[in-house]
C-alpha cells in the first residue's frame, strides 16, 4: 500500500483502512516512521534497512500465507519503484499467487508531490528516470536521459544521489544540459509534505549536485518550461491557441 | 484540487478540506460529477465542458480576485496535463500573482491509478506521452513515442482516442512496435477506480484501438515487462541480483 508523501492529510482512506485492517506492517524502517503512531502501535511490525527489499518481501509473503493480513508500506506510490513489483515476482516464485488476495492500493507518487509545490512543471509529456545503479546499468540510464533529453520531455529524476555513488547527479544533468538551454529552470524538491520540506527552482546551469540528498527529486522542465512570479510552468500550449488574460 | 481517480476512498484528506472550506467550485462538468453531492450541493459551481479549459480558469481566477475562495477540481492530478499550469499562466497575465495565495493539492494521478489495476508496470523508468494534437504537433508526439520506445521506457498512452482522430493509438502503437516485441504487455485501463471500470493486459500485437476511448490510458511495457498470474510487472532487476523464492 502507499503512504502518499507521508503527511497524514495526503493519505488516501484506502490506504489507511488498509493499515487499520492489517494485523502485520512490513516496510523500511524509514517509511513506517511516516505512519501515525495511532496506525502503527500495537500491531506486529516487520521493519527491514533500505537495502532489504527482497527479504522484507519474503516475510510479506510468508505472513500472508499464514493466514494474515499484512499490509507493505511504500513511500509515494507502492506501484512506482517500490515493492509492488518485488512483491508479485516473490508470490510468483513461491506459488503463492493464486494464494494470497493482492492488491496494489496506489497514492500520490513523489513526482506529483514535488511538482504540486514547484507549480506545474508536469502540464506536458514528462519521463520519471531513476539514478541508482544498484540493480541498473549506468550505460541504460545514460541512455534513457540522452533520450528524454533529444525529445524534450520534461524530466523526473528519482534517487539522485547514492551513498556509493556521488557524482551520478552531476553526470546526468550535463547529459541533459547538452539539448537544453543552461537556463531551463529545475525544481529541487526535498521531503516534500515532511519535516525538513524544501523547495527549490533554480537555472539548470546552477544546480549544485553536492546539495542533493537520497531524499530529493529533481525536476527538469522541457524547452518551454518557464517561472511566473516563484511558480515553474510548463505550458500545455493555450497561448498558441488562445488570447489569454485580457 | 486534484480529487484523485474519482473513488472518494482515493481523495486525500487535504484535497477534501479544499473542496469543504471552497465557496466556489470551478470544473469541467465531468469532473465535477465525481465530487460527493454533499461537497457539491449548496455551493456555487462553475462547469464547462470539455474544451472549456480557458474559460474556466478566467473565471477560478476572476472569483479569487474577488476575494472568493475558489477550488478548481481536476480528476487525477491536478498537476498532470490538468489545470494547474493554465491557472498559473491566467493569473501572470492578469498580473494577479501576488494577490492570490495559490496552491495546487496533488492527488493520484490516472497513470499510477491504472498501473496499481494491472500489477506493476511502473517498476522502472516510465514515461507519459498525451497522443491529443489539439495543442502540440503530432510530429513531436510521435518523435517522442520513438524516442520512448528506443530507449525502452515503459511508456502510458494518455488521451489514446480523440473524436476528430480515430487513428492516433493505432499509429501510435505502430511507433513502440517498431523497437519492442509484439509480444509486450499492453495494460489498458479504463475508468480506474470510477462506475465502468476495465482493465485487460493483453499483447501489443492484440490491442484493438477501436475498442479504446477518451477514459482510457494505455501503458506500454517495456522490453522486460511480463505477465505473472494475472498481473503486469516491470522488473526492477532483483532477480539478477539476488535468488529469489526458495
Amino acid at each position: 500500500m502507499s503512504l502518499g508523501p507521508g503527511d497524514a492529510g495526503l493519505l488516501a482512506p484506502l490506504a489507511r483502512q488498509a493499515l487499520e485492517t492489517a494485523d502485520v506492517l512490513v516496510g523500511y524502517t524509514g517509511y513506517l516512521d511516516l505512519v501515525d503512531p495511532g496506525l502503527r502501535d500495537g500491531r506486529e511490525v516487520i521493519a527491514t534497512g533500505m537495502t532489504g527489499e527482497v527479504s522484507r518481501a519474503g516475510a510479506a509473503v510468508e505472513a500472508a500465507l499464514l493466514g494474515r493480513r499484512v499490509a507493505v508500506v511504500c513511500s509515494g506510490d507502492a506501484g512506482v519503484y517500490a515493492m509492488a513489483g518485488l512483491l508479485i515476482e516473490v508470490m510468483e516464485a513461491r506459488g503463492a499467487l493464486e494464494r494470497i488476495d493482492f492488491e496494489v492500493v496506489p497514492g500520490i507518487p513523489a513526482l506529483t508531490a514535488a511538482a504540486a509545490l514547484a507549480g506545474a512543471p508536469l502540464m506536458h509529456d514528462f519521463c520519471a528516470v531513476s539514478l541508482s545503479d544498484l540493480l541498473t546499468d549506468w550505460a541504460l540510464i545514460e541512455r534513457r536521459l540522452q533520450a528524454a533529453a533529444e525529445a524534450d520531455f520534461v524530466v523526473c529524476l528519482y534517487n539522485p544521489r547514492s551513498r556509493r555513488r556521488a557524482d551520478h547527479l552531476a553526470r546526468a544533468l550535463e547529459i541533459i544540459g547538452r539539448s537544453r538551454d543552461p537556463q531551463t529552470p529545475v525544481a529541487v524538491v526535498s521531503r516534500a509534505y515532511r519535516p525538513g520540506q524544501q523547495v527549490t527552482v533554480m537555472p539548470l546551469a546552477e544546480v549544485d549536485p553536492e546539495a542533493v540528498d537520497m531524499q530529493t527529486i529533481c525536476i527538469v522542465g522541457n524547452s518551454q518550461t518557464r517561472l511566473a512570479g516563484g511558480w515553474m510552468v510548463t505550458p500545455r500550449g493555450y497561448d498558441s491557441k488562445y488570447r489569454m488574460g485580457g
